[in-house]
């Protein structure tokens, strides 16, 4: 039996961001005249992700959107950095650039194919205005904006996977999770949904060293959602 | 300055619930080989809306989608009627025929149109499953799905304004409310956000009586929702 519904990770599994927020970080230099590694800081600002998600996780502070996280985040992340002294409303203004995260350049076309025959809708860690935004930008064309906003937790919590299954009037069996992070895919599958791996060699750049193949024994695993739409609906 | 997103009621607004709702009772009163008055029911069934949201407004129950509250309405609307015995698979199939409604003619291509310049959502008091099947169904070309679920609460209660403009990142006054009914306008104003009125003069069948014409000051006044393109992106 085909999916009824593909929830969809998105940083990584379908947006670059590491390029994205590099591409930002490098126009802001420029416009202070200084030189930084940008893919390095991008990096560090990545890193500070699942850390800062664990205390919303743990219970220790309430839910909160990722501009917050991210914010919070940057200025640790600029200190070591020649952006150390870039006023707050650049820092502000930074913090959207999770906003605007490119596709990968199957993305598209393969969730145009996908949507035919399944509903398709991100389930992702950002909340409701990010992933609206980058899907108006970047024409990703979502049937529902789902996501820690609407289940109040963060993956890989189950309330994440469950809530949102729920939301959409299914089953968790008639819903497939799709992803590029064994995590992800091992929290999904414990709540019963259906699993797809999808491998991104680069999303940590040329150097990637994680999530390179599937460690689990995963439904799918697709070189990309073009063929993923290959494997689903031949 | 042009508004960045369009909430837009659903019911009556943008489908025509009346004739939706009275084909599926009509096609079950067939297979049954009983004869009814189906427009009948749907306007008695319409009836229980108000009341049985109210029950949520004021506290006296938790929120609930409208499934619920339209499968607990629908016993007593057929208690009269030659549908009497039919058996609860029946009734909650029926109860369905929500999520099955077919939009104004001007609705698809109207909402096509608005979404090139502005944010389109849905801002009704139906849940997400049930308005994500009817936008899969009816090609309704969502960018987001917002609504009671969303806010934990119905219409007209300022949370079911507020926080749905929280959630898309914006404030009120970027914000304009699309709607056929007065009172959802009148209360979408009061929370700061802009108002456009669409007339929609058979919502409630041929012997209509009541929002046949805007009785406030509103920002817009359109006859139907690719008027309102023409006024807005002219």
């Amino acid at each position: 039996m085909s999916p009824r519904a593909l929830f969809f990770d998105v940083f990584g599994t379908c947006v670059d961001w590491r390029s994205g927020v590099a591409r930002e970080v490098a126009a802001l230099a420029a416009r202070h005249g200084v030189d930084v590694d940008a893919a390095a800081i991008a990096d560090a600002w990545r890193a500070e992700y699942q850390p800062r998600m664990q205390t919303v996780r743990d219970g220790s502070r309430p839910w909160v959107t990722l501009d917050v996280l991210h914010r919070e985040a940057l200025d640790g992340v600029l200190a070591g950095t020649p952006l150390a002294g870039v006023p707050p409303e650049d820092r502000d203004a930074l913090t959207l650039a999770w906003h605007r995260l490119d596709p990968w350049p199957d993305t598209v076309p393969g969730l145009t194919r996908l949507r035919r025959r399944h509903v398709i809708a991100p389930n992702s860690n950002g909340h409701i205005a990010l992933i609206l935004n980058m899907a108006r930008r970047a024409g990703l064309p979502w049937d529902v904006i789902l996501g820690s906003e609407t289940a109040r937790a963060y993956k890989p919590l189950p309330e994440a996977y469950l809530r949102n299954v729920e939301a959409v009037g299914l089953t968790p069996g008639d819903v497939m999770m799709v992803a590029a992070h064994n995590d992800d895919l091992v929290a999904a599958g414990a709540c019963g949904l259906r699993t797809a791996f999808v491998v991104r060699r680069t999303e940590y750049g040329p150097g990637q060293t994680t999530d390179l193949e599937p460690l689990h024994d995963y439904d799918l695993v697709a070189d990309d959602l073009l063929d993923l739409a290959g494997l689903l609906d031949p």
